[in-house]
């Protein structure tokens, strides 16, 4: 009998909230410096049986960013904690393919996959926001350039990954024989960006391999997600559109000798709950109402890659704004829906500080999974990345009200099948290709 | 009334013993690829009290190496897992100055900082096996040269956690205020070998800095330590050339304005224990016993920084055995030894073999006890890191036989008097030099 198809959860971790002044409302969560608030989250996220929680990262900051942008910890160090107060749920962590090296991510995801028991994911971004290259001393490579770099940083790291077989650590007793040579390979690597010999210092991964998490929308972005990517997160604002993008994403596979089934998108959603949809409106207006402008601007500018806060705030949007060298996916989005809805900059400043450009259900708990429902039964995406306005409320509602819901309608697992990410994603483990 | 001068003590962790074929043992953990082996060392160690733990770490791999050594985890990935289960010890890790970014390293261990409460601790050293630069696309600095960049590393390191004062994070929910921006600057730094523009997307850590420690013993290495480090790790093999050397290390401090009180010098010291001096020596000899001299010849090679397998194993040790660009500590250590005592290449491989290089002594706990409190009341340390030879027995035979011994004479603490690593130390916690 074959198993029906059902959704994927995320859920994008922000200590303050996704909403930029999530951490105003009563009772939310003040910090992300904060390793309980993080165990509550991921706590909660078991208890929804969720596919995985994500942290995300940038390589620079500023005071007036997202609280949770401003002030927080370097991710991977932060899944590390999670790993050893967690059971079940994938770690997912951003490391930039632009100012790492392939060596010390393949060995701190491989580290992470040893730690979890066969848990972490990782986002590969090649860092969009180029104040990054003011904290490694270099120049900020151009967009396509950077693809160019992640194509090849991605084969070093997943390379590294395969450089130990199964069953090449023997212990054994009678000869004193801790690990057989055999089943040890270098990678030996020489690319055009990276010359690297390997092999890791640890051995083969629980999951064969960390999964793969992906987010760039561009040309070069869907790309690399195609041929490399486990999970791809997107930035949708339109049914439409969604659906176009995904069958995109899924079409291109073939390119790459890959099935369709291969990748689950993920769009990114805010869901606001109310027992009505009057106060569901309600909230979200209050949150708005929480938002700093000043805030808002640095945010906003940050979103669309360009600086826009010369502009009066009640004028429209111009139909002429260039699309940016940085990130498409937000600006995107958010500049099509600005056109398409005629906004204003301060109606557009309102939707960057709500979701950070994600899309955002405001209803009660059967319109947000009709909605979702609807979303994945038209195929605009194979699941979520739910982002909390505010932690732990915002997403408690989520699981105990939407999330049983989904369950019920057969839509969403009722428990884990599995302990590890792979399992939850349905994907086998793979055979190292070097052996 | 002024407190008696107290011995600190760390555990090197590495999850099969520091001897070379401690996982032999009967009973021994048999992996450090295992965070409940590391869990459990832990809780050891903070039964014993110990100031830290430390986890060491290469950046390249071969399978005849030492087996905690060919298959681990990236250290700070490890502590992270640790932080959250451990609530006094100091968690302590290597991190090269030569393969990472001073902006990268700063942020883990600021990180580590917060999510353990004030317990981190960086081993800043320059890598020096060179076989790391094959991993890395680069040529190897030689030995000098990486000092220089250290010096230069560990200053910007120590200027980014310095960019955040005490109390930027705010919250104001009347203004909505969340970061006061006055009290968050950038670095600027400008240097030979970095630039970096900070500041640090974390706060201050709550120790205001982490940590510092240094095991480098060439020239360059005391200067760098005598400058930065809050504690050394040293290799020695017998009293009169410890106490010179703690004497010259101390003695340097002044050279740049410190107090020689402010830096905790810890030999290395792997402790046997027997309920007789024979029964000890016994133990070590079967220990010694399951050296497989194949290894052995591997890992002294690693260690003396040059390929010394063409040598019969039963013809002595030569004299005009050139000192290595590498290493100093352990070959300088380990040769002077071999020279005095006219060692053959197989009893240096022992030597090596049993912990590293690092002195070994075997006895009662009242014989060891009565070493241990010899080397610290006669100036050669100001305490030690415990190398067990395996876990968790020998660390446990430590804690439960030798620590009680030295609690009894008033030469360690019977209880922790604080929560962060500082106050096991005895060591104020700075005021940022930016503000
Ligand atoms: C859900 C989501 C999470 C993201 N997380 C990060 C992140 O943590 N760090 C980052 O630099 N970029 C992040 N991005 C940005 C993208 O990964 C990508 O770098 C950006 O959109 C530019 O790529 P593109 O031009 O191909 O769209 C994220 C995007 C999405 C949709
Ligand atoms: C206890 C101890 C631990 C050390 N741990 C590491 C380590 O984890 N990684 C490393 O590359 N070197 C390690 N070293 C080596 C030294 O830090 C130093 O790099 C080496 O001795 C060369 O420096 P030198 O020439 O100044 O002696 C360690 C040394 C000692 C004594």
């Amino acid at each position: 009998m074959p198993q029906p198809r059902q959704m994927h959860l995320g859920v994008f971790v922000l200590g303050t909230g996704n909403h930029i002044a999530g951490w105003r409302w009563p009772g939310a969560a003040q910090s992300f410096e904060d390793l309980s608030v993080v165990q509550e989250i991921a706590r909660i996220a078991e208890r929804g049986k969720f596919d995985l929680i994500f942290l995300g990262d940038n390589l620079s900051t500023d005071p007036g960013m997202h609280p949770s942008f401003a002030a927080r910890f370097e991710p991977i160090t932060m899944l590390a904690a999670l790993a050893a107060t967690t059971t079940h749920v994938g770690l997912g962590a951003t490391a930039s393919t632009t100012y790492n090296e392939p060596y010390t991510v393949a060995r701190q995801f491989a580290s992470l996959d040893h730690l979890s028991g066969g848990r972490a994911a990782w986002n590969a971004v090649t860092s969009s926001g180029e104040k990054a290259a003011l904290n490694y001393g270099r120049e900020h490579p151009r967009h396509d350039a950077r693809y160019e770099i992640a194509e090849e940083f991605v084969d070093v790291v997943r390379g590294l990954w395969d450089c130990w077989d199964d069953g090449a650590v023997v212990r054994d007793h009678a000869t004193g024989r801790y690990i057989d040579p055999a089943k040890v390979k270098p990678l030996d690597h020489e690319g055009r960006f990276f010359r690297v010999k390997g092999p890791l210092p640890t051995s083969r991964c629980p999951q064969g391999q960390p999964i793969v998490l992906q987010a760039g929308s561009s040309e070069p972005g869907l790309n690399l997600a195609a041929r490399t990517a486990d999970v791809v997160f997107t930035v949708v604002q339109d049914l439409g559109e969604a659906q176009a993008g995904y069958q995109a994403l899924k079409s291109r596979m073939a390119r790459f000798g890959r099935h369709p089934d291969e990748i689950a998108v993920l769009p990114g959603v805010m869901p606001v709950l109310g027992s009505t949809t009057a106060e569901a409106r309600e909230k979200l207006n209050r949150l708005q109402g929480f938002v700093n402008p000043g805030n808002a601007l640095v945010m906003l500018s940050s979103r669309l890659g360009q600086d826009v806060s010369h502009y009066p705030l009640d004028a429209l949007v111009p139909e002429d704004l260039p699309l940016p060298d940085t990130s498409h996916g937000f600006a995107g989005a958010m500049l099509a829906k600005a056109w398409r809805e005629r906004m204003t900059w301060r109606d557009l400043f309102n939707l960057a500080g709500a979701a950070r450009g994600h899309w955002v259900v405001a209803g009660t708990p059967e319109e947000v999974a009709d909605t979702l429902q609807q979303w994945f039964e038209s195929r605009a995406c194979d699941g979520f990345n739910i982002l909390p306005a505010w932690f732990p409320g915002a997403f408690e509602e989520f699981v105990d009200q939407v999330v049983p819901l989904l369950q019920r309608r057969g839509l969403y697992r009722r428990d884990y099948r599995g302990n590890m990410l792979r399992d939850h994603l349905g994907l086998p483990r793979p055979r190292s290709r070097l052996f």
